[in-house]
């Protein structure tokens, strides 16, 4: 049972029920969650020892935040309360050949205005033997990206290894600023959750190859060994999505080292709610690796893992550890257990 | 922007959640709608300054209905008030091999008793540039027939251009009465919306090759000529689906305009709601046409909407130009928009 | 209109709504079931006079199990009051890969607990055409082993014929203790449900050929032939499903009466609630056979009438007769019928 | 356990949930009742064998209507399927000084025009004890005035026992219609429910004293002889509502044989949903003279069994006899039963 | 049917279902509403033409405030689309001794950042009868209170007839920034909605009399006085709130008019909603006084309108003109209207 | 911040929705509750170190009833997992003079089952300030009597506090073998909660005043002092419940320290959910307590917090500390905070 360690904002969600468009909804479905939040949740749910860093309003909506991770038993010690509010975001889920569509409401947030000095960093990595990070925190705005290199480098100066997942939101920040700060934060990063796409667009790489030519995976390959070389990465891994449509979806996931370049079997899967799959899939990395597992398992887990999240209403992955065993051992099924 | 006029019932839907049988369900959800309503909701989304007329009983259910269209930005001036019942149907939705099934208690509906004299229609028409009636509304009563050939008179007298739909319900009227009736009223209509088969068995004309060995476009093709060369339509569409089940239909549709003959792409579409799926069509091939677009880019707008409408439960179509848009330009990976 | 007799448990089912996780649910689902009651309603539906044979506790949620099957039609009067509890099980719907967990709190219930004594057969069977029981009766305990048996003797002296389903449940009991009951019961079986792998491994039967050389349909009729020669079956019958996932499935069906080996079509079907399908397929076939069809009407029936109840929420099969008989017929189509 | 008929209409009751306005609804609750079939469910409920005599469209509506009768142990073999629809009612259930709005869409129901000659009333009274009809029945048409008094005459000649409950509803019939037909019926009729303002606003009567100088009960009880002497009824009873508001009633009654005038204690109530409350007084006054008790305590029992009824959603009063015994006995307490 | 203008901000309110505690919900019930946004839709629901002036963001939840207004009749056309965000209120509401908690997100909303460029008074208030403010709007922002007084300003001059109610938001500003803005304002108004606590702790004015001494109504009086002569009022008045708990209160109102002091009848209330009660009686006092109501008939028909608006779940008042007056006329039985 | 141990049963409860009887609900309300959960869990709520000491089912059901107190911040890691099941109590709630009903299906659980052994309560008692147990944990099995005087003794042994609650449930035990089995129990306890009734009936003491004559107060003074002469309690308080109706009850509580008597205001209280009254009283008496607060002021604190757990959902007590200070501090207003 590893220590773990993932900061960031956690958001109330708010969705329409039942494939509803906003304008015809009366109720919205409550959900707390975030990148982060979300692989803490996951990582808890599989016997680690999880801590969430954020800062939350000292109102009863903040405190609803709290409890959510609470309920799965994510330490929350480290998370402050104040600042001015709890970010939202809206979500309208899609089907078909609609795209779910998200509306932010995230500006003003207490973690998008908190101070460096608020976090005792010492006390928090502590004895913890992971840190993770997603690319939404930096991007939310400058005073949480200068938050999120002030726990990086404190991280690797206390031996925290440290995973960042580059998740990047066109909605929240540009090509041009995420390149900017993200090659101030990937420094310090060990295990690099991305994409060849990252890697082009925000980090301005070139490819070696020609895409058109060139296998997907090759170039895939090409630009995770450029990542590598260029930052110090222990190992780079990212999911493969084959958007069908809104109800379904390809599912697969690879991973290099420097040495071995390693792409897993595909999941066709039937949507529930796709929000957190990456973050699922970060966790269930995290699992194996922190675990000690090779990269090819750790990969299978985490891919199996993530899998499973899209069956899941809500941000978070709530599976079990036997239940993504069951699925990377090779069932799929879907027979009733009984 | 232009001012769109339609004329038809607008019911109250009852339907049971969760693919509930009727004998299951403890509530039903309430939906107002009907043919020519969810035209008029569908281009109200559209931007267009649309007008419905109807007649609807004046009590608490009679005022419910007109403020759903009314929510939607309809005019419903020319909405009146009395007679004995807002008519209703009971839909209990299908899944798979199950179809839905629609219980009709619509008999003595104030629209079905609704007198010509009741409505100004000078007024009404005045300074219109489309009106749009569907076969639903001659077939709910004779005198609701009389009402609609007065109407189409009326616009044509103005110079409103006329466009209607066959939609075609065996629970209404047969094949005999319908052909009686429509013979009557399409001499008035400029864009007709329907299909081979309702050329054949409503109207009684016959394909001039043996449909056996000809393709269907073919045939489609010979059925619109013959329809318009007999009524003189500007342009005569239609859709096509393939109900491979209640959850999975194929939909494609055509359009010709005596020269041009033109069958879009299809969409695969995993179905939420397919109820208003040709209203939503015909809501968007009215859009195009109205907004002097060429038959080919109006046929593809209308496809791609009413591709969507079969994502959204309840009758109308609730997306908006820029989602059929986005969908007609080719993107149909359902991917989130975050 | 035969007057068929089923005995077996009522359970509560307690399932969560929307795919949650158990963790997630702040309400469940409450519907009323088991093997042979879902068979007993199914058989009502199609207008039969059904009478289920079961003991519930005489507290309101007996009474409510009860009412459950009385609003269908089932007669209820041999239903006695009394004993500690009843059964519960608690049901998480899967989608995609992710199986739907039960977990089953059954034990003590009242049912489990009865005793012969409590039923008056003689009473029970007068006028009796059919009586159904399933494997799931004998294996929750062995007091109601017990009671099977001398039902399945009862039935027997008096003339009625008999069906029983193996409906094996690895949470309920082990092959070995199955097979030595079952040894028991179906010397007393007229029509049995099954399949080879209940031959194989509940029973210790041996395929004739390698199984892994032959073809599927040829080791079933294989199993079946030794099954109807050791038992003196008059028919005994099948279900063939492939999971691909928890949201589809296939579904067919065979039947061999020693004389002629039957399979059904296969229908592809998008799962709506799979709890039950075995059970509606019980109830087609004795409809079938109790109203004197063909073993290949009666499979074709049962097949249509079970595919159909993979569309329903909970665990009865609602559909109608001519609901079954439309897709029987070939219309898997979903068309609205309107 | 007496065999008691009652006769009369089923209704689709449509009410918004959480006191909502229509307007606001985006679901209806779902409940089927009427005032004759409320008295029969809830006499089953006391454990008496009930029958309810009606007619219900062919469809599935009117399938959920018989169902939800059979529920409860009614039987329903007496009801008759066609004609045209289910009447329904909208509820809109009111608060404080907001009252419950009811709009009815009942007309063309298939029991407003069910003929005479549909119903074998030789078979239905036969072994009857007990025959019950509300004033709702002749109200609803013409037709349904005819098979009123058809049932009275032959139960009357059958020797059934005949009780008739006013229930005078001013959207239905005006006190001269009410007056016309009321007394045609009543001389068929033993045990008569009703008000002084009945006898005086429907039936034309005098009271002997001027009103204001007189107490309430003088007067009721003054009105009550007359209308015994008139129509020859073995006892009058009535309920006295005080309307504080609609959250909140007082509740109590009265009888008047001829000989003893009783006025029971007054139950002050917190209104769940006051729909049907007449109606399960009624029931509970059936249930006490047919068992044989004295008018005092058959009419202590009504009123217990009626408060009640205010206090559970819906129609029908799912009261347990035990339930109204407790109340009955004095504990109003309302202390949780554990 | 008179012109009305109402300004503001509409906001989502995010209320708890059945009594329940934040961190209990699961889902939030939706409504669209404000001060002045209520005193709009309640205006139309009486039949006139209101307009209502905002700026909501250009996104789905924008358009959704906008539907909801315009679904019960609002114009709102002068309703610009831009800004951050929609402002939030999440409401618990209480029950009993526990109070209804508010927790504002309203900071930033694109109302309390709009400028008085972008709206078009001249236009807006052409033609008008009425202009309504309530004391939210100027507290929301330093710019919003600019946007107040300007529309103040161009009202009196076009010759509009204002009203304004104070209606103090002790967590939006203080009683020292609320004197100072309202006196501002307040030289523009002509009906002033007030109380006697208003005059005393915002405007700092003192009581002739002794409170401890003084009747409520003459320190009421009093205070009136001072501020119609400070103020130029034509009249002023003010509801009266007996809390006796969250569920329970009493609620009258009264006038004055510099002349005659007039204090309504006191209603009991049972609670279903209290927010917008003091909205639904603004709207009551503009409706009667806008038709020519003396100032007695006007209050009596304000203070039966917001009695009702208690009964009532959401926000706005949406009880009709008939149920306010049969409420008004004396009927406060809450007796079914059947 | 104290370290506060309760030990005891964790049940779900399954609830009908919106005041229905059993028979009507197709879904049940889940909450997972228990005497000493709830008060656990309202400890937390006030701030302190809460433990929960008891024994779930290692399946998923147990793990939701463990992340239920894990979520209001709730210590777990003393319970442990493994026996047959959770137990359950259905709960119908009751309304006006219907009373709440309660069903018990919780035989068999894990916690009736548990053996001392399996508790390591040297380390669970370490550093404790408080431990409390009910009524109720004996009483569901002789092995959870014997386990909870092992509890008792090793807390007296280790200098932990103790408190303890009657909480005398007539479906659980008899009179007679709770007397016998409390009588051993209470020597171990310092705080008691408990009625003049639990003295006299459970354990068989004789009031030293003819009751008729005496003053309910006195009464209970002479009883406590009786107890705590006995059994040597610190002190012993109790609430009284006038039941005036399921929906409305009055509520205070008194206090004997053998020196002073005390007893608090009455609330009057409308009620949402009186499930969990008493142990919100006993959390709130504990917390008074265990900080150190005078046994009038801790009373109060204690009458305020429980009178507020009846305007709450659910078991379990979520009212804040401040709001309980507010209600204490005079203001029962209900006065909406904004």
């Amino acid at each position: 049972m590893a220590k773990i360690v993932t900061m960031g904002e956690i958001m109330l969600r708010l969705s329409t029920p039942g494939y509803q468009k906003f304008i015809q909804a009366d109720n919205f479905e409550v959900n707390y969650g975030g990148g982060e939040a979300n692989v803490c949740v996951s990582l808890a749910r599989f016997g680690h020892k999880t801590y969430f860093v954020s800062k939350v309003p000292d109102n009863p909506i903040g405190e609803c935040a709290v409890a959510a991770l609470r309920k799965h038993d994510v330490n929350c010690e480290y998370i402050i309360k104040g600042g001015e509010r709890l970010g939202i975001y809206y979500l309208e889920p899609g089907a078909s050949m609609r795209p779910s569509n998200v509306v932010y409401d995230r500006a003003h947030s207490s973690m998008s205005e908190a101070a460096i000095e608020e976090f005792d960093f010492d006390t928090i990595f502590k004895g913890a033997d992971w840190f993770h990070l997603s690319g939404i925190t930096p991007a939310i705005s400058d005073k949480a990206a200068d938050l999120a290199l002030a726990a990086l480098q404190k991280a690797r100066e206390l031996g925290v290894k440290v995973s960042m997942d580059f998740n990047y939101r066109a909605k929240l920040w540009s090509y041009e600023k995420a390149g900017k700060v993200m090659t101030e934060l990937l420094p310090y990063v060990d295990v690099c959750i991305g994409s060849k796409e990252d890697a082009i667009y925000i980090l301005g790489m070139t490819p070696s190859q020609k895409p058109d030519g060139a296998l997907a995976d090759d170039v895939t390959k090409d630009m995770f060994q450029q990542m590598i070389e260029r930052f110090g990465f222990q190992c780079m891994a990212g999911t493969m999505r084959e958007s069908y449509s809104a109800s379904d979806n390809g599912w697969s996931a690879c991973i290099y080292d420097g040495k071995e370049f390693y792409h897993t079997r595909k999941y066709d899967m039937r949507i529930v709610d796709r929000v957190g799959g990456g973050d699922s899939f970060a966790a269930g990395l995290i699992c194996g690796l922190v675990e000690g597992k090779g990269i090819k398992e750790a990969l299978d887990f985490a891919t199996a893992a993530s899998a499973l999240k899209h069956t899941i209403p809500g941000d978070v992955n709530l599976v079990t550890r036997s239940e993504v065993e069951r699925l990377m051992n090779g069932d799929a099924s879907g027979k009733v257990q009984r």
